[in-house]
């Protein structure tokens, strides 16, 4: 069982460097970490850094392929199994931010953008993204379908989803839970201004805190013993 | 009169050392930039430089304080001239989107954030960020208070200024007319679904459209003229 251990061993291995870089990287951007910089700050050589990846610009792309695919496939399990698109935007909502609060660096350096990438690693990043963008627009065109009996154009649906990851991702600047109040109320904050705001008041025969219950059970459940990948 | 035709080209000079500092940073990065490529960019010797700022630390603070000054004069402007919130909540969003679809890439340099700045600059520029969200604090407040007849616990009252920050802020990194609309259609959106969203559906009797107007007619006068300081 040689190979299987050492393949253990590497996986866990990376999970940590990938953390120490992120956290190196939030600090200084992309063009002032070094190899050597992250070799120290995650006490490896830097031949055995070369292990996991061959230089910063592969980092770069880890990082942003495993952060990017953790929050899509627990978007896509909780899909399957809430079906109603109230819970799905509350709970997309949830899992974004709780992704966020839980990997602040990985965060950062996934806002820093794929410039640095080669053409096809920055396509790679920019095609889950887009998949991850049009779950949610999906979410937002069946709420304002159902709503308000209107479907969005295009255009409009788009502007939506955009101003209502705005308000999501921009949290990161400066959310601190003990000036601005438990996650639960910033997550209720944000959902129910997207669907007074997007959607008209009050169109749904559903409370904020009946959600809210469901989706903490989710979680305990599923982002706990979250796995990166 | 020596002494003001040097003062005039210096000011003008920096003008476009910082336009084109910052086109190169947004694109590369704080670290990622060194002096020489500033001067390569900018075609001054690096001596010719000095003659502007001592190095890249004063410089990002520069592009800072420039940009961070400017939107603030503009929005205190505007709040001199019009009194009501509704329209203030909008000319403010009118003000800060202009501002950036005009300077995208200081808009860039200026979410870097302050941390590369030595700690007196970075309270400078700190304070005139708190200065402008307490702006934008007070006409929330103002206009909760109008719509609902409460007043605003502060820690809510500071999460939906951000979450309307969020949605703004956010756009400079997927907005683009030819695929969006109009700015004045992104605008309307935001406001919308911040008047909406936070205060309740349809609470005021002024159309969007009406203040839109407004806020063009202001546009005109006030920013395509506008200097940085």
């Amino acid at each position: 069982m040689e190979g299987s251990d050492r393949e253990v061993e590497l996986k866990e291995g990376l999970e940590e460097i990938l953390r120490r870089s992120s956290h190196l990287m939030a600090r200084r951007g992309y063009h002032g970490t070094s190899m050597r910089d992250l070799a120290r700050e995650t006490q490896y050589s830097l031949s055995g850094l070369y292990n996991y990846f061959k230089d910063k610009e592969e980092l770069l792309y880890l990082i942003n392929y495993r952060g990017f695919s953790a929050i899509i496939k627990s978007l896509e399990s909780l899909l399957e199994e809430f079906k109603s698109p109230i819970e799905q935007l509350y709970l997309l909502i949830y899992n974004h931010l709780h992704y966020f609060m839980r990997h602040r660096d990985e965060m950062k350096v996934m806002m820093m953008g794929t410039h640095e990438m080669d053409p096809q690693r920055s396509r790679t990043i920019r095609a889950i993204k887009n998949r991850y963008f049009h779950l949610g627009e999906k979410i937002v065109d069946e709420l304002y379908l159902t709503s308000t009996g209107k479907k969005l154009l295009k255009r409009e649906l788009t502007r939506k989803c955009y101003l209502l990851f705005g308000m999501v991702n921009w949290t990161f600047t400066w959310y601190d839970q003990r000036v601005h109040g438990e996650p639960s109320e910033l997550i209720g904050e944000i959902f129910c201004t997207a669907v007074t705001g997007f959607f008209g008041a009050q169109p749904l025969a559903i409370s904020a805190e009946s959600i809210q219950r469901i989706a903490d059970e989710w979680g305990k459940r599923n982002l706990d013993r979250e796995s990166h990948l």
